[in-house]
């Protein structure tokens, strides 16, 4: 294992999997910073990320390599990659194509806020989460 | 386990919670929407968060929950947190106190840039990499 320092202050790419072989990857609109959504990349989905500049994730459900939008047509054009510290997580700015990265219809995967300051069960109240696109005709109904 | 619809679109927060009792957290600064950090929340990091309106993370390589800015005071006030589709990860939009979010002395941990249309092993850039704090002065030698 490498030491911290190279890690953190290093010029090299040397990726730290979880025990599944994954990365977190955080998406934002590159135009607006807005939060898209978060997934997760094996070091597969990371090259092609890398080697494409398409964002290529890794389904966690489906456990299946995935190119964003090779079902919606929501593909995710790359614009800039960052790793953090620990190497541990990536953050891509993307040119979201079509009308959103979310699955259930939303321009967002984060469409409800979470009240604060309250203990136990908490109630959720929906923010920008009208549907910018239909999932019933943008996936197929296997999915 | 709740059905995808409940969780997709119901008012209750119902944490999915990974095999190690963990969710994702984004945190950006609710000024400038910079992305700050991704780090993990267990169901008290969660709660504590959730009930003092600030954020509480689970650190995996520690093993214990930790108060953000407990040892280095530079704390995150939440000012706004949402969750995902799939409710594995929630997204905090934090006043960040004191020079930086990084315990490398930055204010972001996403300081370095990751080439794109590259194959093979890449060479990060420093971005936005200067130091705002030092870690040495800010931290306990045994961290």
């Amino acid at each position: 294992m490498a030491a911290s320092a190279e890690i953190e202050e290093g010029t090299r790419l040397q990726p730290k999997f979880d025990a599944d072989g994954l990365v977190t990857a955080i998406a934002t609109d590159a135009a607006t910073g807005e939060l898209l959504m978060v997934a997760h990349m094996n070091a597969e989905a990371l090259a092609k990320t890398i080697a494409s500049g398409e964002a290529h994730y890794f389904s966690r459900s489906r456990k299946k390599l995935w190119r964003k939008g090779e079902e919606s047509g929501h593909t995710q054009r790359v614009i800039e990659m960052r790793v953090d510290c620990d190497q541990d997580a990536v953050w891509i700015k993307v040119e979201q194509g079509g009308p959103g990265a979310c699955h259930t219809g939303r321009r967002s995967c984060f469409y409800r806020a979470v009240p604060l300051g309250q203990s136990g069960e908490v109630t959720l109240a929906f923010r920008d989460a009208d549907r910018a696109f239909d999932p019933a005709k943008t996936y197929k109904p296997d999915r």
